[in-house]
Formats: C-alpha cells, structure tokens, sequence
C-alpha cells in the first residue's frame, strides 16, 4: 500500500532534517512546548476514523485505543512541560576564581541531532508515531524521522499527517518530523547507518533492537542507539501473603497476563513460588480465570504465529507442564492463555525458559526452599521490572532476595502487577540488558529526554553572549546549581 | 617487572570484586565520601619517593608531578563530597493518586557493577590508578579493577597500595579496589570482556580506546565503555582580537601548544585564521617563540616516536609548509616542537590533516574568508574543546560559525586556552565522537559519577523498607523531585 522509502529519499530527508536541527535546536523551550500541545491538541481531537483504523490494523479494542490516545496526548503535555520547566538541562555554574585562576564555567544541554524512531506493533499511539520517543526527541530539541510500523501505517500515516499540521501551525521548518514508510529491513539499516543520523529509539522485539544497536555501533561514528526490547518480569511470591491473599492476587495476576492479548512489555512471565503448599489456593485461583479467559486475536498474524511456536517450544522443555489453558474455543489467529509450571531445578538447568514468549502465557517455577528462590533470581537476565508478593515483615527478613532482585531490574513493584506504566517523573522504563540496550535511561517519563541531549560547557564568555538559561539574571528562573548550590537566585 | 596477569587470576579477581560490590553498593554515602578521603589523605601524604617513580617512569618534571598528585587529592575530595551532598542521585518522587489510580513511585541510582579502569599514560596520578574515573567509580558505589599503564607501572603499584592500605582502614571488603598489571592486549581483552564487568573507563588513544568500545559492544551482554580519545581542539580566530591583542595570544598559545611538551588531550592541534594579514603578528609572535623552545623527553619512546612520525607525515601533506620549528638542539627521545600553515582549501580535501598529532606540534589554516572558516568548521569532527578568539562583537556578528562550532564540541571557551581543565561541577570534558565514545557524559567533574550508576524506580513500597533516601522523612536532607516541585521539604 505503502511504498518503501528509496535510499535517495532517505537521503534527502536527512539532509532536510538536518538542515531544520540547526534551526530547532535553537529553539526556545517554550517553543518546543507549544509544539507539543499542539500536537496534543489536534490528536486528542482527531476523531473516530483514526481509532477504527486502528482497530482493523491492530485488532485492539475502541476502547483500549482510545486511551491509549489520551495516553499519547497526555505524555506530549507533560513531556512538553517538563521541557519547558527547564529543571532536565541540569545546568551547572561556576563563577571565575581569580584567586584560583578558575575560569567561568557553565554547563547546559544541547541536542544531539536528527532522531530516527521506530514504533512498536503493540501501542500503535504511545509508542509509535508521536509517542514517547518523538516527545522526548522534540522535547530536547531533536527533529524526528519516524519510519512507520508496517503493521499499522495508515494509522501511522494519520497520526504523522496531525504532527505535520501542528508542526506547519507554529511555524517551524516541515522537517522537524518526517514520516518514512519501509517493509525491507533495507529502509531500517539505511536509516540507522546515515551519518546525519545521530540517536535512534525503538521499541519492540529482542532481535530487531539488537540488530539497529549493532548497526549504531558498527558506524564510522558510534550513536546511541535506544532500544526497549521486552522482559520476562519475574513475580516473587513470599509465602505469608500469597497464602493470604491468593484469591485477591490471583485474579490480578490472571488480568495482568492475558489483559491486551498478553501483548506489553510488562507482562509477568516468570512466576517464582516456594512450592510448600502456601502457592496452592493461588494456582487453583488462577487456573480457573485462565480457563475462562476467552482467546483473542492477537496484533498481527506474526506475531500470533510465533507466540504459538514459543509457547509450544516452553511447554515442550523438560519438565515443564501445563497447569492452565484456556478452555473457550479459539481459533489460529488467536493467542491462547496458558500457564504453566516447572520446577526450579529445571528451570536454572534451562536457559530457553528465560525468553520473553510474547502474549498470554506465563511460567509458574517452584522452587524447594528460599536458597533455590535466590538462585532462580540470580540466573535471570536483565528486566524492565521484578515484583514482589509479600507481608512487609516477609520482605524485611528476606533483604538478600531483594537485593539480588534490585540488580536484574528499572522498576521494582511491591505488592502489585508489573502492567501498567503510569507517565510519571518518577517513572523507570529501562533496565538492565536485555531488556534494554542503556539501562541508564528511561523511555517513559520525561526523564527520557535525557537520551537526545548532551551537555556543552561555556568557559569565560561574558554574560550577554550566554545561552538565556546561564546568563547572570536567570531569566528563565530555572534551578541551577551555581557554586555547588541548587538555586533560582540570579548572580 | 610486572608479570602480565593471567586468565585465572582475572577471573578470581572479578568474582571476588563482584561480592564486594554486593556489600558495597549497600554502604551509605557518608561511608563512600570516608573511603575516597581517606585515599586522598594517604595520595596527600606520600612523600617523594613516589614522585621520584614517576619522574623516573614519566620524564615529567617534578612541579608538575607534585601538582597533578594534588589535583589527585582534589578530585578524590571533591568527588566524595559530591556523592555524599546526593543531588546526583537524581531523586523523584511520584506519590500515589488514588483519584487517578497511580501508585507511589520513587526514583534513585543504583551503581552498575565492577568497573574496568584503563589509566592514561599522560597523567599517572589524576587520570590513572586513583584517578578521576577511580573516583566517580568510588563515588558511585562501584568496586574498581585497575590495569595499570604499562609506562608507569611502578608508580601505579604505589598508588594501588595506597588505596588498599585506605580500603583496609575503613574496614571495606579488600576487593572494593583491585590493581593488576598487563602488557599485553589480552589482558585489556580479558577484563573488558569478563561477564561481571558492567562499565569501563579509559584515558588514551582513538585506536585503544575504540577498541575497547568495539569490545565492549560485542559482548553477550554489552556494557558501557567511556573511552576520552583526545582531540585535535580547533581555535578559531577572528581578524579583530587577533590583530590588537596578537602579543599577548600568542605568547598563551606558544605555551598552550608546548607545555608538558604538548602531552594533553586538550592542546590546541588546529588553529584556523582568516588571511587577511590580520594573523600576520600572531604568526611572527609565535615563531619566535616556537624556535626558542626546548624540546623535551616525551612520556616514553613509543609516544615519542609516534609524534615524529606523525608530524612528518602532516609536513609532508600537499600544500603543508612548516611555519616554526624549534632551533634548540634535541635527541631522537624528545618532542621537536613545530607549527605549520596549510590552506583551507587544501585542509579541507585532506582528511589525515584531521588527526591528532600527539605532542607539541599545531597546524595553522588559512582561509581566505568567513565562509570559509564556517567550510572548516562543518568537515571537523567531534572534540573535546574548540576555542575562539574574537571580541564581543566579533562573536556577535558570527553566530552563525558559533553555531557550527558548538555542533562538534564538548566545552566551547572564549578567549582562552583549551589546555587546563577546572575540576569542577560544570565541566564538560567529553565530546562528540571520535573524542569521547560518550557525549552524553563527562570523565572530569562529580557529574562524571552518573557513568557508573543506573536508575532504579521503587512501585508501592512501604515507606521503611525504601531506600532512605526515598523515605517521606528525607533524613538525609537531599534536593528532590516531589510530584514535579524540586524540594527538600519532608513529605
């Protein structure tokens, strides 16, 4: 439907989006503001057609798609205004020291470049075309190319066609946000590899995240290349409160799998139990809703494929069994709730039951004792985040688990489900590889804006000639750290 | 001397500084700032001896030497103090809204594990084995693993026990610091690649270091490697301030160019001037001054035969005339310092004219105009420092080059020299690539311990069991991040 980008497009998008960097980056804050809320505001009132696109591209539901709009509209507003309130440019000052022949010192942010972005299959507004990547990328003052997911581009082109309106309403150079088709994998690397290219995020599987950082780093100049590329979330069940509360988490944790088809990032894959009797009342909680939960048709058939041959592929292992699946008739399209159990023994002894099977299946591993539980957490990989079941007195005489838990994750839950990432300042949507490329950074949150800036220090140049957030007066009132004090004062 | 070490020792070494980071990743941040004073006070009170090793190991003069252990000492302390002042941890606090079913979430760092430090050759004391990356790993909460630099061995098993000796005294796990030898690459291999290294810090060549990145990309899991490569820190300069104050900058920059004969990341290599005549009294200044310096030994005589052959190939590109070479008698062991012209026009079609020439030696650029100089700014790559000369309405009139300047440079100074690098918070000595691997961070200055650090978000935790830096009462009297307000109010 849509043609692929030619490698002389590329090109030429690039070299225009690099011609308007020099213009964005010039910005003021507050212009960057506005362009996002009017992004915001014409996407908060694009109407129906978009969402029923949506829907026939994605086979999410309306009501699903619409909040995730909100969710899109609402990032932009609060990633815009983070922007503008100036406190990410961590700016630092110090004033000359004629006694320490120190000279002036200040530090602010500037943007990287050009950003290319690639959207996920599985939020085709929040993660996709103006969610939080291209927020964060415009918020610091980057100009976004987006190549469309194929498995939702004319949702992808109605969305790119409401931030070329906006872009065109403040006034900016159109090249600010490109929107780029591509199936071949040609399209990506060409993107990834051209020298004007100088960040790139992406969200979605472990091999294609992998694969553009490869590309990043196989450059003649190195970019960060961002990748969010999915987790297993492992649960820990503590005894006391599992045997507690089951009927009340169990059916948490039957939502949480097979809410969205099982398709988010967050998903809890891996539930880790004692196998002492006290995980019994919540396994036969959960096995009933699971049964009962109804198949749904999963984001595209690929991705309906390969949950069903790595889910089969887990059930296989040794020692693996079915404990749930659901009952209600399904067909091919469709991913079919299951969990399963194994031991933990088993589990340590095989790696494959550590990928990320991608839908509404989850592995239940029963370890003997609390030593075991500790060895199946040091085993795991990175993840954007671990849970943990548990009375506060439970968690507090098992700090060791907690501990190690702490080094595999970005977030760590307490007494809840992984789903769910609310857009907070104090949001960490990244965490150790694999489950991201640079655990050092966020992509949700306006934290996340950080990986398209980096900083510049000026030294002796006189007050006037300043960027306006380091000059003497503090016009913008920004905090700044002047002397090794955080302050709004003016010098 | 030092036997290499072998593939088991470095893997003890590395599983044993792996349990030290398990303990200390958990010690308070006053405990941290004791460790790091109490190096700096022993580094502080070292005596002569060991400046006699490195004047010995080095050939630097002992002012200097005695000098840069200071600064050491400064870096250590300042450092420290910074991490235990805790604005770097970057605290965020979301509380929960149960109007809008958002849960608690709090946001602090958490260090990222053993850190490989590789020292540099040109500063034994402030970038090596106790040195500003040592430090910020300190700071962060990182046990350190040092590979001494083969050129100064001696000298780093001297500051390695004094940091042993400073790590006994604290009564911290032995293994919070480890000093080993290697001459060969294997060693450097071994390390970078060891499963349990999570970051690298390197000082040194583009050649090295990149390899070091290379390697630290192709591993199972890839970690971060902040490697500074040096730069060629181009000064632009403007006809006006050049030609008043021509006596004066070039007595600066004949110093800039020569002093520790030319051994510094930030020497000016590149000097670029419009050829009006304006230069004219620059350029004779600094002849003289040139022709009248000794040349000196250089760290070692791989360094100094490097710079020869270097220097000679730059002389011998197309267009290059040598404008000054010292007239003082040398050896073969000892920097020859030179100054040469070549013309925009040729510099430009000339990428080897690009590189480093480590040592006392500057190349000089003609242009014939404004669009020009503008042309030499946009074919440099990524530096640590660019510079320019010019007075306030010059720079006014010229936004435009400043533009193109601050695209490729990490610190941007006015009327200065790049040589000399203010340890302090608002420093920034890091660029884009091939200066740093990292442009987003900084090696000098406490905002360089964010290399070593990840962010960590705890979801629904009791406020007890959180970190205390975390905790409503705010007990450590730290800035954070309240609901979007920056405070160090008590919740």
């Amino acid at each position: 439907m849509f043609k692929d980008t030619t490698p002389e497009e590329i090109d030429k998008a690039m070299h225009e989006a690099w011609d308007a960097y020099l213009i964005y980056k010039k910005t003021s804050l507050k212009e960057r503001n506005r362009l996002m809320h009017t992004i915001a505001d014409l996407l908060e009132n694009s109407g129906e057609e978009i969402i029923h696109t949506a829907m026939e591209e994605t086979h999410l539901p309306e009501a699903r798609l619409k909040g995730e709009r909100a969710r899109t509209v609402l990032q932009l507003r609060q990633y815009g205004d983070a922007a503008e309130e100036g406190s990410w440019l961590d700016l630092r000052i110090n004033t000359a020291d004629e006694k320490s022949n120190y000279p002036d010192v200040r530090k602010t942010k500037v943007a990287l470049g050009p950003v290319v972005v690639f959207g996920s299959s599985n939020f085709p507004f929040a993660y996709s075309t103006a969610g939080g990547d291209t927020a964060c990328a415009l918020a610091a003052g980057c100009p976004v190319i987006v190549k469309a997911h194929p498995a939702h581009a004319k949702t992808s082109q109605m969305v790119a066609d409401i931030i070329s309106k906006a872009v065109e309403k403040v006034k900016l150079p159109k090249a600010v946000f490109t929107h780029l088709h591509g199936i071949s994998f040609d399209v990506s690397k060409a993107l990834v590899m051209h020298p004007l290219t100088k960040a790139v995020g992406f969200t979605g599987s472990l091999s294609g995240g992998k694969q553009l950082f490869d590309w990043g780093n196989q450059r003649e100049e190195p970019i960060p290349v961002f990748s969010e590329m999915g987790s297993t979330n492992p649960v820990f069940l503590l005894p006391g409160k599992i045997k507690s509360d089951a009927e009340e988490i169990a059916r948490q944790y039957a939502g949480s799998i097979t809410n969205g088809v099982g398709q988010f990032c967050t998903k809890p894959g891996l539930i880790i139990a004692i196998d002492d009797g006290s995980v019994d009342g919540f396994k036969e909680i959960l096995k009933e809703k699971i049964e009962n939960t109804a198949a749904q048709k999963m984001l595209h058939a690929g991705i309906a494929k390969a949950f069903a041959q790595k889910k089969e592929k887990a059930l296989q292992q040794k020692g693996v069994s079915v404990m749930a699946a659901t009952t209600v008739e399904t067909d091919i399209s469709e991913g079919q709730p299951a969990v399963a159990t194994v031991s933990a023994k088993e589990f340590i002894k095989n790696q494959l039951l550590r990928d990320e099977v991608f839908g509404p299946f989850s592995l239940i591993i029963l370890c003997k004792d609390f030593k075991e539980m500790a060895d199946v957490a040091s085993v795991l990989k990175g993840q954007l985040t671990a849970t943990i079941i548990g009375n506060e007195e439970e968690v507090k005489q098992h700090r060791d688990l907690c501990d190690k838990i702490e080094n595999i994750c970005g977030r760590f839950i307490l007494n809840g489900v992984p789903t769910g990432v609310t857009v907070c300042t104090a949001m960490q949507h990244g965490g150790p590889f694999p489950a991201t490329t640079d655990s050092r950074f966020t992509s949700v949150g306006s934290d996340g804006i950080s990986r398209f800036v980096r900083p510049i220090a000026f030294q002796n140049w006189p007050n006037k000639l300043l960027p306006e957030e380091l000059q003497n007066e503090n016009p913008l009132h920004f905090w700044r750290t002047v002397n090794g004090k955080m302050t709004k004062d003016a010098i």
